[in-house]
């Protein structure tokens, strides 16, 4: 059996989010991202098929929802679960240190 | 959005390991798993009817696979991927700090 260990293979520079797939079957996807400083682009929303649930596992990040215009701070340890369809976006991560995610896509 | 901490409600005492279902569909379980020096019962195996992987948020752990008598150890960051009827057995847990898991069985 294979270990792997989540905080590995993460680069000294960052320039674009890194998105790494951990399981992908036709029910679900699961991802790491690393962010450092990036946010969606303006204007741009999230509108995804599956639900999604999301823990940042270092860092720190917030995320907006078009729905009544709310903000989210999130830090380790936090998790949120965003409904399809639910349009979301990140608009901040932290620019000092990783951000590092465990996004599962259900 | 309603944002919760998986590291919250940790309780002081651990007599029994502490399950808590945090996603439950048809095709997929997440669970916190929290364990203090806990591990299956002698000659006890699971046996699941779904891949089930695993990390370790916080503590250590060994596991045993019943195929090549395999022990793995498992730190924090450290995950793993047990297939479908892949028979394991939690050997050892931290009896000193609790062990956090994160499973999502698929």
């Amino acid at each position: 059996m294979t270990v792997k260990n989540f905080f590995s293979k993460i680069p000294h520079k960052i320039p674009e989010e890194i998105f790494s797939t951990i399981i992908q079957t036709k029910n679900i996807t699961m991802e790491r991202i690393i962010s450092k400083g990036h946010a969606s682009p303006e204007n741009f929303w999230y509108d995804q098929e599956k639900n999604e649930w999301v823990m940042i596992l270092k860092g720190q990040a917030t995320l907006k929802f078009q729905e009544k215009d709310e903000i989210v701070e999130l830090k380790a340890g936090d998790y949120i679960d965003i409904p399809a369809h639910y349009k979301h976006r990140v608009e901040w991560t932290d620019p000092d240190v990783e951000t590092i995610w465990l996004a599962v896509h259900y």
